[in-house]
């Protein structure tokens, strides 16, 4: 049950930064732009909704596009919503219904799912300009919000999961919350679903933040400091996918494709790093799924927050990759080929979701879907440097133009300016 | 065995900080005092090397102050050491007898730490003004520099530990290569150890980011939200631990403190927060210990990273605290207490090491060394507000002129004009 003591939304503490140490990377213009069209928007109270500080590729988002915001002279706030477990469980599972798995939505989950918005929405403070809620969990907040905080602000939708095979019962249940906002943001265009006519669809997608210490240049010497402690052989190259264990990322998959690269390039090893939380019975599952189909190879490396992979280590692990792979069957834009893209590595990846955006094939790195295919393409960079190079090179120029914070944030400026 | 395949030791990436930022909280004067200080050490190179880039509070220090020391013109770096597990191992126990434990140190320990001073100095480019060393692991790199770099830069031993019962015989061997640098810091005049008459001294104490998300102000919706994430009952007020579980931090005596202040303040919780990590058996061990000492009282919670405990929930479970306590037995500074006093509560701590520096007993928060009295100060503040508030408000005054990040950069900025 959700029982709650206070009655805001719980606020995420903002740690302040400047768009002007983003100049050297995206270039002044660019940051220019981004102040020239902040202008007219000085002083607008500006507030995001979603369901967690911490974990997930939507909290490191905000980490860093509500602080520019703010340094661009917007006021920008973060709220989380109140969960409880069961809350957290469905919400899950409408998660996975949303890309594509089937889901019996039972009037106890949809009284739990609604009643969780309707409390939330009583928390939530509506004396802003826009809104912004995220994701499926704080959407149907707005259906309980009192009609002149309806109209006072401008409300947003931002999904940033692939809708293309959601569950269609599902989504129809979803679908009249969504019609109650002023716009919807949705990663890009193809993930439109019909029925929306009514409402203005952005379409933006993510971004990374080079300054973080996930996307930060690192030298040589720290990424083989970081290696070497994990026990990989640093004379021999490792391929690398970085996902939670889970059937959306086939890692069982990863490693039939690593065993068929290494019958062709000897010494070859797999590094798969995840984070884990120990409350997500489905993950540890799926772990211990992983480490069977491994068997007991010494060159596959299952490594976790719980051995100490942070965001430095995953820089590390991706910044020394001989390879990076993305075996995904869903995904929402794939911000983690964003970042191996951005330390110029070759990638190959499965053409879902928004990895088609980042990879033009053949140029910024390749698609593939097969296995065969797959092991193909891996082979084929880890035998060509030249070609590694020559894909590195294109995918970070590729990102450093279209996918680094300032050009996210431009991109909710024009949308708010249009709306405003 | 260490094996370095890069020439250079490790750098560790940084993020940009604006020590304007922090004029609100600590004056526009210190901010001045700052800049001034930094005038004539414009583009001056400075270098810090510790043993790791995350977990423990010399990192922390390090990832708010390098920034700040770039951002008032200096061109700051920090270099961690290579290391291996042997090293690490024997290091840690160099630590204990640091704090009074007894050593027999064997010529191969000896020989593993010096070895890999050795390969550290190699790695370590001198082309610095300043090169600040803290702590004991990289303390030896100096005996190993050629001539020439040792003279090139001024190198500055930075101490963290309280060695007043420093186990002798480790001491001897570690003061011959202590007295090779041209100032020693210690966190307090009270450190500083006889035989040492030769070298420079400063006294500084370390200090705590108020932006960083361990330490910005949360709003009570967040700290419900999170407190009650975790079980806690909500309705009932908590004591407060954070810390290792490790003998040092007495968790033991924590329980039967908390056992004793529950016979007078009936529903009285406790909470226990720590970072553990899959490498250090000994902090498993004692982890165990503590949970069976906890038996089957549902009032007692143990928290770790393992079940998310993060920076932001440490800040949330200080900001939710009725009382905290910091029962150590040996402590360099206790930036915890630090943290606890900065949130503006009401404190009992052992007089121990910097506690005493930063508790003006009954004015900032009590000093307690016997179960009893410990029980006697948290019975008291629990039933007296007033009293709470008053030391509360204290307490964080008190850190607010002497422990914030720029206070301690300043410290910094003047020890490096004064040996210029």
């Amino acid at each position: 049950m959700l029982r709650v003591v206070v009655n805001t939304l719980p606020a995420v503490p903002i740690t302040p930064k400047s768009i002007d140490d983003y100049t050297d990377i995206v270039g002044a213009d660019v940051v220019d732009n981004a102040r020239s069209l902040a202008g007219s928007l000085e002083g607008a109270r500006v507030l995001h909704v979603n369901a967690t500080a911490f974990g997930g590729g939507v909290a490191e988002l905000l980490y860093t596009n509500v602080p520019l915001m703010r340094d661009l002279g917007l006021d920008a706030e973060w709220n989380t919503i109140e969960s409880s477990d069961e809350f957290f469980a469905i919400t899950k599972l409408m998660h996975n219904a949303l890309q594509g798995m089937e889901l019996p939505l039972t009037d106890t989950m949809r009284d739990i799912y609604l009643s969780h918005n309707e409390v939330n929405a009583k928390l939530c403070e509506a004396d802003f300009d826009f809104i912004v809620v995220h994701d499926p969990q704080p959407l149907a907040m707005l259906a309980y919000m009192p009609e002149e905080a309806r109209s006072r602000a401008k409300w947003i939708w931002r999904c940033h999961l692939d809708l293309t095979s959601a569950y269609e019962p599902l989504w129809q249940f979803m679908l009249p919350y969504v019609k109650l906002y002023d716009a919807v943001i949705f990663t890009m265009r193809d993930y439109v679903k019909p029925g929306l006519d009514s409402v203005p669809i952005a379409a933006i997608p993510p971004s990374i933040d080079p300054l973080s210490p996930k996307n930060q240049p690192l030298d040589d010497a720290m990424v083989q400091s970081i290696i070497g402690r994990y026990n990989t052989d640093r004379r021999r190259p490792y391929m690398l996918q970085v996902s939670r264990f889970d059937p959306w990322k086939d890692p069982l998959g990863v490693i039939d494709v690593y065993r068929g690269a290494r019958e062709r390039v000897p010494g070859l090893q797999l590094v798969m790093l995840s984070a884990m939380a120990s409350d997500d019975p489905e993950g540890w599952h799926y772990y211990e799924k992983t480490s069977r189909h491994a068997d007991n190879d010494p060159d596959i490396h299952m490594l976790t927050n719980m051995e100490g992979i942070g965001n430095l280590e995953v820089n590390a692990f991706q910044s020394g990759a001989a390879v990076v792979l993305q075996k995904s069957l869903r995904e929402g834009f794939g911000l983690v080929v964003t970042e191996a893209l951005w330390k110029a590595k070759p990638v190959v990846a499965s053409p879902v979701g928004g990895i088609a955006m980042q990879i033009v094939d053949g140029e910024t790195g390749f698609l593939a879907s097969e296995p065969q295919e797959c092991v193909d393409r891996i082979v084929r960079v880890l035998q060509d440097q030249d070609l590694a190079h020559r894909l590195g090179a294109a995918g970070r120029e590729y990102v450093r133009t279209r996918f680094i914070s300032p050009r996210n944030v431009i991109d909710y400026l024009k949308l708010f300016r249009s709306l405003a």
